[in-house]
């Protein structure tokens, strides 16, 4: 029992060791954390169609429930860039932005969402998430990268224009460029530039300057906070709200709201697919960087007990104002850099951003729109790469064809049109694959007991003996393709008396391939031909031994494919 | 250009070498054939939902033009029991039967079905039939012969019943028992006892009696004929019609009249998934016959071809006033042994129909639809077979379930959600299966240089080595399951040095699969253990080196898993 509960609470586990020299490592990580984390979730808001506390909001509660439930040391959960575009196309279907039904929208799917992440964890379902491919996730990171940025010109240029695919927001803002407001394109182009800069140019000139590493780094990551406050203060100096420029405006001063999502029996209807995508990406983002901080300190993660730390985390966001999230890249590793070494970091994270929601939100009155535009414009053209195209085009065509398929069908349709047919897409070009395994015709190498493609190699054949080697398991969808090819081969040939199957590759033969076989025996029978197997592997040949097909087979089942030549 | 012609055209390979004595096979066979197929022909109408004639218009050009298109020499084409089925099923949520608008919509149905089987056959997707399992065929045939037997134990009791699942057939049933008509139930049910004995008991006895074989064989097939003769005198001598036995009735005088299908787009969009599936299960089961008779005479098949054959065949029972047809298995027999010879018995058999519906047709008018229920029913009772479950039971849990929810599913829902959900489910289950690969920790038999399962066998290990050997392909469905696999061996056991994977099992890696090995790599990097391969297959290895994962490994690429051990 008590085993049990600590799977279910890792907090137990590192709970009781938790010292004074974690106390501090985790202290610093938190505040650099949450110093990054205030613009980041503001922006994040924005981008979600929500008002900007709820960024606040969506990242305290989740994240102490997360250090709780979780099992990854350096994990931060909160909202983050693809997670939140997602939202925003869930939402606008349901609701205008801005009213009652979208906010109470936005709790129902993170509600809806921790439900079926804490169900697949507890039913440790999480191996659907396996079905999403790289292709798949490359393409639809990429294309959402594009989206996202896309989204935000409208507030770096001060111009109205909606959209969730590229296209209806490219010519959305192509139409409103007539109303831009060049006071806002300034704070807007120049912040977006400061920023970039910022990301790549800031810590070599540091370093040049004689900067450690660490200050360079913490510069690095407090850049953002410094291009808030100085646009804030030119707002409010120069009185650029009278002039068009759009603010964030009052925030009210208050911890996290008890709210309740609303279950409405339609509402969840349409929420369902958006839901489940967001669950099963925001699970594969996530866990890829828990594992990945993990490895680096030895530690193991769960994926089971991830889906439950994720649920309970989506849950609490549904009942605080929130809205869904998971957790995050680059927040995760400034947290695991910053020296986090338990998930009390995340939960002094917590504490960090309700002080700000409670004390800070006065002093973002003047915060422009196009500022937090311009932090989410850079961070997501980073996730924006096109070699994972270049090297599937070299690797795989299949891979390829995933991979453009999802991006443009994101691009063009959106988020949850792209991620779904990409998934299909990349299940169909998988069994075609194996639909139509690779068949060498075999022959024996001079000299020795091996055999090998008699495309390839010089070797001896026997014009009465057809060997072949399969190089896949047997299944329903390539069965018939068996039958085809053997058909095809013997039918032309009538010196044709033995074939033999050499079964080295093949890890199972499942009921309709059993079929098949016995149907090749069949028809073999009929063209006086004998079928013979070769080299069956050990469980292969336990699943046979149950059937009767060995003992109508026409021919026998050999050791070695050298033993079975010889014999005939 | 002439090869090419003789590859659409088989018509003119076996044309060239036709003479008097095929001539004679072909021309017994198609009478032999003809005799059976009318009643048969009117049967599959009535169970379709059309008029009796559309069955002999269905089996007149037809079966002309897969003589000319067709590969197989003895397949007989015509309106089947399932393809009737799942017709009736699509045109009832269409039209009332008995209307213009059912008739016109089963013309667009087949001719909708021969778009699709020639587009498939010209661009060469038959293979998309191989994602029919096994399973899912057995359940959903077994499903349709009970919902086919129970749609016409309306007819065998003169009652009138609607609905296309067994819960809504049986429910109506129930309902109409109030109105059972006597007469009209004794004909139906001694006509199906009859032919029943016709089947199982004649044959034994007439061999009994001491007639040759081939007698036997005749007697029995011309048996259902008898019965269509004796019961429609019965009704005549007796005045059974006006009793309320429903009979046949007037039926045209006419060779099959030059129909045009409706082409409305929210027609052709209503009927397209039932289309596909009617030209996939049509295909499926008419490949099937044709491979098997092809075999007894070492003749060949060619897939594509066939489904230009059945594409043409379906394109001209839409314009004829027919319905989708496909090659049927208990036809096809027939004629192979009647002795057909070439395609032409096909066309002997379209000559004998056509007389058949230009002059017969008066002599059926007090053929009771009793007797035609009673020939669907003995015939699709024989494709009843609960064996196939078990044997799934004993061979492989996940063929059972998918045989089981086909069944059930097929049962309550109707064909075509039986089949769909059939399909989705198993290629659900075989994905499930190779995401979760048999992975064997592997140890040496000692004085060897064999590796096996630690669990099965005594074997030597070392404490710094984890010998894993893999016995699936790698792709995206299984590479994170690796990830985990390999995360939670090594996190736990501070003295593993070396993790080598026994590759020998891997026919393919895609890029999911190998950016999850560089994963693995990164990650045991971090702790400092080195990865290694041993045993890559030639194919594996040539893609593999196109990739710079091999120069990024911390280990090296073994020949042979000894080597690996040995060397570490």
């Amino acid at each position: 029992m008590n085993l049990d509960l600590q799977r279910y609470l890792p907090v137990l586990t590192w709970g009781k060791t938790y010292n004074r020299s974690a106390l501090t490592n985790d202290l610093m990580a938190a505040l650099i954390v949450t110093i990054m984390l205030i613009p980041q979730s503001l922006a994040y808001a924005l981008l979600a169609g929500l008002p900007p506390e709820a960024g606040l909001y969506a990242s305290i509660v989740p994240i102490m429930l997360y250090a709780v439930f979780g099992t990854s040391r350096a994990l931060a959960v909160g909202p983050v860039a693809v997670v939140s575009l997602m939202t925003a196309a869930a939402l606008s279907q349901i609701a205008e932005q801005g009213t009652m039904g979208y906010g109470v929208a936005a709790l129902s799917l993170a509600g809806l969402s921790g439900a079926m992440l804490l169900g697949m964890g507890i039913f440790r379902l999480g191996f659907i998430a396996n079905f999403l491919s790289h292709p798949v996730i490359a393409g639809f990171i990429t294309a959402s990268g594009l989206i996202i940025a896309a989204s935000q010109l409208k507030h770096i240029f001060g111009i109205t224009a909606h959209g969730h695919s590229l296209l209806d927001l490219s010519v959305s803002l192509l139409h409103g460029l007539s109303e831009l407001n060049w006071i806002t394109a300034l704070i807007g182009i120049s912040a977006t530039a400061v920023l970039f800069w910022i990301r790549s140019g800031l810590k070599p000139r540091l370093l040049a300057l004689g900067a450690n590493k660490k200050l360079a780094d913490i510069a690095v990551k407090a850049g953002p906070v410094a291009v808030v406050i100085v646009t804030t203060l030119a707002v409010w100096a120069f009185g650029l709200a009278d002039k068009g420029v759009k603010i964030v405006g009052d925030v009210p001063q208050s911890l996290p709201p008890f709210t309740l999502p609303s279950l409405s029996p339609d509402l969840i209807k349409q929420l369902l697919l958006p839901a489940f995508l967001i669950s099963i990406i925001g699970f594969v983002e996530s866990i890829s960087v828990a594992q990945t901080l993990a490895a680096k300190k030895r530690q193991r993660i769960d994926p089971d007990q991830e889906l439950i730390g994720l649920g309970a985390a989506n849950i609490g966001a549904s009942l605080t104002g929130g809205f869904p999230v998971t957790g995050g890249f680059s927040r995760s590793v400034v947290n695991f850099d910053a020296g986090a070494e338990t998930p009390a970091a995340g939960a002094f994270t917590a504490l960090g951003l309700a002080f700000a929601a409670l004390a800070l939100t006065p002093l973002i009155y003047f915060l422009p729109k196009a500022t937090l535009a311009a932090t989410i414009i850079v961070a997501v053209l980073s996730l924006v790469d096109f070699s994972f195209v270049k090297r599937a085009w070299a690797y795989s065509k299949a891979d390829f064809t995933a991979v453009t398929a999802t991006i443009l069908l994101t691009l063009l349709f959106g988020v949850e049109f792209g991620v779904s047919t990409g998934v299909v897409l990349s299940i169909f070009l998988h069994l075609y694959k194996s639909s139509k395994p690779h068949i060498a015709e075999v022959g024996q190498v001079p000299e020795t007991e091996h055999f090998r493609n008699i495309l390839r190699h010089e070797v001896i054949t026997e014009p009465h003996i057809v060997s072949l080697r399969v190089d896949e398991s047997l299944f329903f969808a390539n069965a018939r393709f068996l039958e085809d090819k053997i058909n095809a081969r013997v039918a032309c040939d009538p010196k044709i008396e033995h074939v033999i199957l050499q079964c080295s590759a093949i890890n199972e033969i499942d009921l309709s391939a059993l079929e098949s076989l016995e149907l090749i025996n069949e028809r073999l029978r009929e063209m006086k031909v004998s079928l013979h197997l070769s080299e069956v592997k050990g469980p292969v040949m336990d699943k046979l031994e149950k059937e009767h097909f060995l003992a109508h087979m026409t021919g026998s089942v050999f050791l070695s494919h050298f033993k079975a030549v010889t014999a005939l």
